[in-house]
């Protein structure tokens, strides 16, 4: 593998792990005040759409770091609006 | 330009208005409602710099879609923290 190859994985890597990441306070919060009151569901349906879509492009590009966050995004953004349906 | 890029290209460039759209209901409620109490300051906080490297990451692939999602996201998530931080 080419050094900057190698280089955009690690960037790429960290970038999803730190994206991803970023929904876990949101879906603990919510679980925790039972309240998601000020959550635009409008936002996560987007999202939950939007991110398959770079799930499908990670694909199509072969970026093993596109495929792995953007799968793991949808499924805590799934959760996310579950609890949004469930506490409003 | 190969067709397969071309085609990962569209899907790059549909993911990347869709997730960045996802962005504006959210940054819209927050400004209307003037509350953001449900909102996690964490996962903005993360997704601003994880969007960063994403950004950096789209850069190095030279990925134009990755780029262009990227920026904009920022704009608006860096919106939502100011009007987190203001509303509360």
């Amino acid at each position: 593998m080419e050094l900057a190859t190698k280089i955009s994985n690690l960037v790429g890597i960290i970038a999803g792990i730190i994206t991803t990441s970023a929904l876990l306070p949101q879906a603990i919060k919510i679980y925790r005040t039972k309240s998601a009151r000020d959550i635009s569901l409008a936002m996560f349906i987007f999202l939950a759409v939007g991110v398959t879509l770079w799930l499908i492009y990670g694909i199509l590009i072969k970026e093993v770091p596109v495929i792995a966050a953007n799968f793991f995004s949808l499924l805590l953004i799934m959760a996310i609006i579950a609890m949004k349906i469930r506490y409003r």
